[in-house]
């Protein structure tokens, strides 16, 4: 399984992505499920994917290759005029990579499939966050669905859906998504640090700040505590239930 | 969906389920999926269900007519001697209806099963709860799993993980499982109030406190908004994210 959340915000788009696979619970191995495609003053490119690994790879290889050689088909992934274009480009490759395998009669139910997140910014356009289905085609993230998250969504929803505020800043934002990675990982084998983050600052083009957390980072060690213990303090100070008269 | 949680604590048993049933998003009713027997002074048994409605509707009704009429099969539920037995009685009545539906030829991906929650206490025992799966076979909450969750489990666990305590009041634990619940709820439409409640007191061998929780009932309104705004609060008092040196 997988853990990747894509958060839209007024100052830009924050990417945080777990890096374990697995297949079964014996098969276990750290890939990078992030990837970013950029040219300074002109795109900023981030990829999260969920799903079946060889499919994933094989998407994001291709959209390598013809990154890398102008001549290969058209638009590649630092040619397309805009975000929608990109979405397209990446929608389209998945869905051949998918129809590729499923096609040599290798049936095993949606075992081929992924689910991708795209977010960044093009010259001309603004910041734009997409979720991609292996269909191909897309949604996007607007006003009032401002974040996405694939693979083992639900333990993290509850915490982003409380707390999310698109005023909040970057260094809130990764608190957040780390509470919201946190409390994933304690309940799920198959999600697990280090996590990859990308902050790229809305308008401006450049690379943004990309880097990793690792098992033994003091932050998400402290924050993960600490936050056991908010909780329960929260959790105390509520007003306890008072049973219905001639019950207690 | 559904969701049901059986909570073991130091003073007794917390049961708490939902009542919203459907059949796609159109097909939505409320059923009761808290089933109590008791005999005062000497047993009392909460059940709670989830999965195909006509599976567990049958469990319950052959269960029922059972404990009613005292000629039929042996032990009944109000006869068996042990909490042990009664859960073989419900796992073995259990696994029966569904081969009766799938032997008749009739093939729906899983779709006669279901799970529940059993627990209770019979005279001469210890209060206790299992967890009864489709083919009959059931495991019992310990020290290590003092409780159990059965339906749309996700959403609602990291609270419980951080938050549960077996030395914690009722009234505590009925704050807890509400909190369970409201991010349940607030997650996912097959989940909805009203929500039935029943609190047993260890070796009580009486009839437990048992109300149900009104949509409107201000209480559960009130505890959901303070915890929006608690949750907010704690999670603005922790520290926020750094970004590493040269990367900010």
């Amino acid at each position: 399984m997988t853990y990747c959340v894509g958060l839209m915000l007024d100052k830009g788009l924050v990417f945080m992505s777990d890096t374990r696979t697995n297949s079964g619970v014996d098969n276990i191995s750290t890939f990078s499920k992030m990837f970013v495609w950029e040219q300074a003053g002109e795109r900023n490119i981030t990829l999260m994917t969920a799903g079946n690994l060889a499919t994933t790879q094989s998407v994001v290889s291709l959209l390598d290759e013809r990154s890398k050689e102008p001549a290969a088909r058209h638009p590649g992934i630092l040619e397309a005029k805009s975000m929608f274009q990109v979405a397209t480009l990446v929608g389209n490759t998945l869905k051949e990579v998918i129809a590729t395998h499923a096609e040599t009669g290798q049936r095993a139910d949606a075992a081929f499939n992924a689910t991708m997140i795209l977010g960044g910014q093009v010259e001309g356009g603004a910041p734009r966050l997409f979720m991609i289905y292996p269909e191909g085609n897309f949604i996007e993230a607007s006003f009032d669905t401002p974040y996405f998250q694939i693979g083992e969504t639900k333990y993290g929803r509850p915490i982003l859906v409380r707390a999310y505020d698109p005023t909040m800043s970057f260094e809130e934002a990764v608190k957040l998504l780390l509470l919201s990675f946190d409390s994933t990982i304690k309940a799920n084998l198959s999600v697990s640090l280090p996590l990859d983050v990308h902050i790229y600052e809305a308008n401006s083009l450049e690379p943004g700040a990309q880097f990793r957390i690792q098992p033994d980072d003091p932050y998400y060690d402290r924050i993960s505590n600490d936050w056991g213990v908010a909780l329960r303090e929260a959790f105390g100070q509520l007003p306890d239930f008072t049973f219905p008269e001639g019950l207690a």
